[in-house]
């Protein structure tokens, strides 16, 4: 990665890491190796698939007969920041803060064949709030994140959100059979790409009856004419099987995003259609989406029983992921640099060098020196690409050198 | 790595960031991974044994008789930067600065037995100027290194000097035979540890000649008696066979670090007994000390046959590592926090700790909502274990709550 690439991918990261620590969320660390057997026995679904494996040490060069690969590996590198965040809360729960809120940034890795947008080695960025029972911890990880990609220059998102209970409850309702319930979810997570012919296509295909389709589609279709602050009214009607815990998290969520789009450029918006990936999710979950993005550019939702998986109890969760290499690759421009070169002859004496740079430096100025070399305007092209703003001539003649400015050309 | 560790690691690694960042260095990042024959082609010396290997995708799951472990590897984890680098700047130098101004953080992988200071996983912090040819170079990386250090407390610093060329010089003109100069160098560089008796015993050891031994002792002593502004004279008098480019150089260097040591709180001295572990260093070696740290604080020299290795030519480079682990591991103290907690009865609206907590965030103020639980006593004292500094109380009876302090027990 390019210094300009690395500089725009600081500036955003340095952002986002402002507005958590703003929210009282601190970062954390975990190692990149983890070992085999708990990568593999996570909810990682196919990403477990894409594990690199790690040779254990001290094996001898060559393989006795039938040695099983496994045998032969012991660590792995991570592919999600969840399964290390699960062991960190494992390890460390009982000196951390309760709730925990936890910002994490780092690399994972995913062997999939390199092309374009897919990369072996990418970042993800998490935040998590643990150890909170209620829709605080999905209330603000929403404002939050909306928060901090307002301040990289997305503003005006939307905030769909849906809850995993409904759409279980929705299925139960229209008669979709427990066994397809998943089935049922992975299928309609598909509706944009495939819209609703595809959908209901697709549910035939997997032996769901005709009436339950036509019931579901027709439920579903239905909510989107439903205005926003009627939504929980109408569902505690329409689907009377639907717990009343999850219309109470859903009034004070809703009223939460509500008041919050009275003050910040955000809608929200209740979508029956959002199901989100990863299996793990147990209630509320959430996308945001950008004008100027396809797809999502960060979702998340709660999940109560997988932090505590090490500890053998459910553990309240509550996490939002920012698709950062997707914003990175997106957002236009390097943030602007302000540096100068301190061009200086061969002859020059290099302390008197050092000390002009040094003065410029004490001043808070970026500050590079560079011989003269070639032609002068082709040297100032060069150091125009290179991103100099201006630059300072020494010369023996000249005992008060004038910065001059460097405009690129447009 | 818990927060405050975090915490302590990102105030480090931002001021050592500031402080080249000032200078003109960019961060560049690179790989994790890199191809196994890349890692094992280098002059990594011991580490490369320490590599951990990846398995090729899609290898049978069990392994057919006697195969070679090598044909089941093709990546590896980087045990340095400075790989990496040569790779990166191979790949992309047409289109970078000249010289070239690096800036390098992240994860390196050593497979050692996990011990005090030993992890498997660490950080380095590498600058490095590539394409310049002079010691320009070598004290400008002096200079912004001691710089970075005094703003992480760490003025008052010492910087050790010499030259791998003097060094060649010293042992090829006190008769070391021309095949032992790589034992000389690595006995040498142990006089810290086993004193000159030990030195002299292990040269002794290594077939060198008692009188080739006592000449050598006797002339990097003898430079002990020479007083810094007069080391030039005496090696150009002393050891007539050492280039006059190498005097040029120290002259150079040693001037530039006299000017600097009047105008910040820096030591310089040129020690002959200096010798740096890695093999790749082709000119001026130096590293520094501070009275608070055993060993050195960071550590470098210039390379000129590395880092061109990849494009079949010498190319001039000159690199300067901090040893970050070991600074933070010494560090002691983690920056203050000023983070505030609003707390907020289990029956108050949502919808008002969030406006409230808006309000204070926007002022800038670090601010964590989070429920009353308990004694009230008990959970005040929590939160200032928890690194909170003041909280306020949102109670239906209290309008506007009173901000109140959070003072740790001493």
């Amino acid at each position: 990665m390019l210094p300009d690439a690395v500089a725009l991918r600081d500036h955003v990261l340095a952002a986002i890491r402002e507005v958590y620590t703003r929210f009282g969320y601190r970062r954390i660390e975990t190692p990149a190796l983890e070992n085999i057997e708990r990568l593999r026995g996570g909810q990682g679904g196919e990403n477990e698939k894409l594990i690199y494996r790690v040779l254990k040490r001290g094996l001898p060069e060559r393989t006795p007969a039938d040695t099983e690969l496994s045998e032969m590996v012991d660590l792995g590198l991570r592919f999600d920041l969840t399964v290390p965040l699960t062991r960190f809360y494992g390890n460390n729960h009982a000196n951390l803060p309760n709730p925990f809120r936890s910002f994490q940034f780092g690399p994972v890795w995913r062997a999939e064949r390199p092309q374009k947008g897919r990369y072996r080695q990418f970042y993800q960025c998490d935040i998590d709030m643990i150890g909170e029972p209620t829709v605080l911890a999905e209330v603000e990880l929403i404002e939050a994140t909306t928060e901090a990609l307002a301040t990289i220059g997305l503003a005006d998102t939307t905030v769909r959100l849906s809850d995993r209970r409904f759409l279980s409850a929705l299925a139960a309702f229209t008669g979709v059979p427990h066994e397809a319930t998943t089935a049922f979810f992975t299928t309609l997570d598909k509706l944009d790409k495939i819209g609703w012919s595809g959908v209901r296509a697709e549910l035939c295909e997997r032996g769901i009856a005709a009436a339950t389709i036509d019931a579901a589609v027709e439920f579903v279709t239905g909510l989107a004419e439903v205005s926003a602050d009627k939504i929980c009214d109408h569902l505690s009607v329409a689907l009377p099987s639907l717990d009343d815990s999850v219309i109470t998290d859903l009034d004070v969520t809703t009223r939460c995003l509500t008041r919050l789009a009275d003050q910040r450029p955000v809608r929200w918006e209740f979508d029956p259609t959002l199901v989100r990936g990863m299996g793990y999710y147990t209630g509320q979950i959430f996308e945001i989406r950008h004008p100027d993005m396809p797809g999502s550019v960060a979702g998340g939702g709660r999940y109560d029983t997988l932090i505590g998986r090490c500890l053998n109890k459910d553990v309240p969760a509550c996490g939002f992921s920012i698709g950062f290499e997707r914003i990175v690759d997106l957002l236009a421009g390097v943030p602007r640099r302000d540096a100068i070169a301190v061009l200086f002859e061969p002859d020059t004496d290099l302390t008197t060098v050092f000390h002009i740079a040094r003065d410029l430096r004490a001043q808070g100025r970026d500050t590079a020196v560079i011989r003269r070399q070639g032609k002068f305007a082709a040297q100032l092209t060069r150091l125009t690409e290179w991103g100099f703003t201006s630059f300072l001539h020494l010369r023996e003649d000249t005992s008060t050198p004038e910065e001059r400015p460097l405009t690129p050309r447009t």
